[in-house]
């Protein structure tokens, strides 16, 4: 933890629908834990922060850099028809940036995620599988 | 038009619900033609791109400069709670960025604006007006 983590914690709501992949140099990189969609979420370790445009420049510009990370994660492990990326933060108001890999032949195809039906968990095996997996691919090359 | 443009247009269903603001460096910046949510649309002038991730790094990076002015100037004109900030593209598989100025108390509120409801367009003189405030926000000080 540095000074830039000071105050943060993860909102309780994405805590509980997500587990932890890595503490990325801004962000804590979560994945939703729900097997209908391979999706990341991305949450700033900074305390009280809403929006993008809250952000200090630097860290607006670490923010980007690692949504680039995220999409070229699941491109390395998911088969993909499109990438979403969403910020909304409409209900867990803590800044968070989606990031979902998208199949013609998903549960809420051509809807977005958001909202749509209920969340799938992972059976043990595929959570530990895509996690290392999705781990390799964001390992320094 | 620079060679940058080459075989770019805008999607007929982004030209038929938009309306066009100015040329970013990176972007076309249309304003969505629905008064119940100040609504920005960034589209790269770059033809046949589907997904961020295809973007060169220079483009990727115009783009994320261009969504914070976006944010900037919808903070500038219009009240707001929250900003949406949204790449899908699942329908309309051309590149482009929905940045969106929230109240609580809008229509979708807290859905997604995406497939809520039916775009309600401008009056005529509050369609000027809010073109005429967007651009004035985008000019470089």
């Amino acid at each position: 933890m540095n000074t830039a983590d000071t105050g943060f914690s993860l909102d309780p709501r994405l805590a509980a629908d997500t587990v932890v992949l890595t503490d990325l140099p801004l962000c804590r990189l979560c994945l939703m834990n729900d097997c209908r969609f391979p999706w990341l979420i991305l949450v700033p370790r900074r305390h009280g922060v809403t929006d993008i445009d809250r952000l200090i420049p630097a860290d607006r510009e670490a923010l980007w850099c690692e949504v680039d990370q995220a999409m070229a994660a699941l491109r390395a492990v998911a088969p993909l028809d499109k990438l979403n990326v969403g910020a909304l933060g409409n209900i867990v108001r803590q800044l968070h940036v989606n990031v979902v890999a998208r199949r013609e032949t998903d549960a809420a195809w051509p809807g977005p995620v958001w909202g749509a039906g209920k969340a799938e968990p992972y059976a043990p095996q595929a959570l530990t599988d895509i996690r290392a997996r999705l781990r390799n691919a964001l390992s320094p090359r």
